[in-house]
């Protein structure tokens, strides 16, 4: 078979300087926690996602009838039917919904992602070996895009994207790419331990008092749904 | 002792978004190959060094009498009188004399952090330890800042920031920068075969054809000067 490009892009501020050919396919990841969310709710039952930036945008949905997903530095404000999550939307009451979600790193680069990629994939930890599966199955170039903590590296993304490096490459990838090769490495480090190694990134440490342990250890768990949520016409749906 | 800030850059499209507190000493890094070919030219004499950018900015200095630095891709244009290569300096002809060198990427840098930081100094692995305790004895917040390539994130520039971090960073510094871990752990990685681990990065891979095997190993040993140059009024000269 063709090897393809794969590509890793660290954060939304390099994403004009990936040298990736097209077509291509984007993986987006923000583990913390706009992708993990969407997958959790994806395999909860919901049935569409609308990726909107800020509160403003997700009042207008509001008015349109949608429900709401929206939470800033742990406070979910009045307007919102649920916080931001994964464990919210694994309640009845989300099953068969459209859910506008706000979320700003999340949602900038999706909109970046979908004017560029042939097609945007939503990556997760929890549904990792899915997309590997999938990305390897189209045979095309691949794009791992880190959406970053305020356009900054972060460790947690990226060894995510050092993850489905490992799952595809080498059956179906070969690697020039120095950002691919770090993640790749990071994941290396990071797999003995994953819970222990992302303790000393600085966005856990943000997080400590608004992130339950019971959530981190949710985030960081491999494989527990094969569901791989896609945008379509600016809607995020299950495959 | 009181510990200190210690950030990483990874690009140079990235350091809008550093967090480091003021005063900062900024340790500017192109292994490949500015900053490795300046700090071998204060060690074999060079009195100063002049980064200046393009071809058009040399010619001007041509013109005022000064010597000129200048190659790309591997070609030595007609008006320069040395290569960009650490080994051009090391000539008799080099001693006591002032260079202006052209570089894109090292001098870009240099002038972003001139221009926020209180103090740049040239990093190289060949200087790495007389930098370490240089900064350490300056007891101020430290970044260190990568030149990357054409913007983008690379290996070589990385495990220097990872090198240079862990020999400051138990005694002097507290991190809490992702970008530090990341360089910390790849240098982990990186450290017990150097040269193997650098083979695989996109810079090498490019550079195969440009660069002998005795200048690669000359980048990658550490420690065989002492010289640590710092940016003085534009000028690059020994501390």
């Amino acid at each position: 078979m063709e090897k393809h490009e794969l590509e890793v892009c660290l954060s939304p501020q390099l994403f004009e300087y990936i040298g990736i050919s097209k077509p291509y396919t984007a993986v987006i990841v923000d583990i913390f926690r706009a992708t993990t969310s969407i997958v959790g709710a994806m395999d909860a039952g919901v049935k569409e996602i609308i990726p909107v930036k800020g509160f403003d945008e997700a009042k207008s949905y509001k008015e349109q009838g949608y429900l709401i997903a929206a939470e800033r530095e742990g406070i979910v404000p009045d307007f919102a039917d649920f916080g931001n999550s994964a464990f919210n939307f694994m309640i009845p009451e989300a099953k068969g919904k459209t859910i506008a979600y706000s979320t700003t790193n999340g949602t900038k680069i999706t909109k970046m992602a979908a004017e560029e990629a042939e097609e945007v994939i939503i990556g997760s930890f929890s549904n990792i070996q899915a997309i590997a599966d999938y990305v390897k199955s189209k045979n095309q170039n691949l794009l791992i895009f880190c959406a970053g903590y305020k356009n900054k590296f972060n460790l947690e993304d990226t060894i995510f994207a050092g993850a489905l490096t490992e799952l595809v490459m080498n059956e179906s990838f070969d690697i020039h790419c120095d950002s691919a090769w770090a993640a790749y490495d990071l994941w290396q480090t990071a797999k003995k331990d994953v819970l222990t190694y992302i303790d000393k990134s600085s966005h856990r440490y943000r997080l400590r008092h608004l992130v339950s342990e019971e959530l981190v250890e949710y985030t960081f768990k491999m494989n527990t749904t094969k569901v791989v949520p896609v945008l379509k016409d600016n809607r995020i749906v299950a495959l």
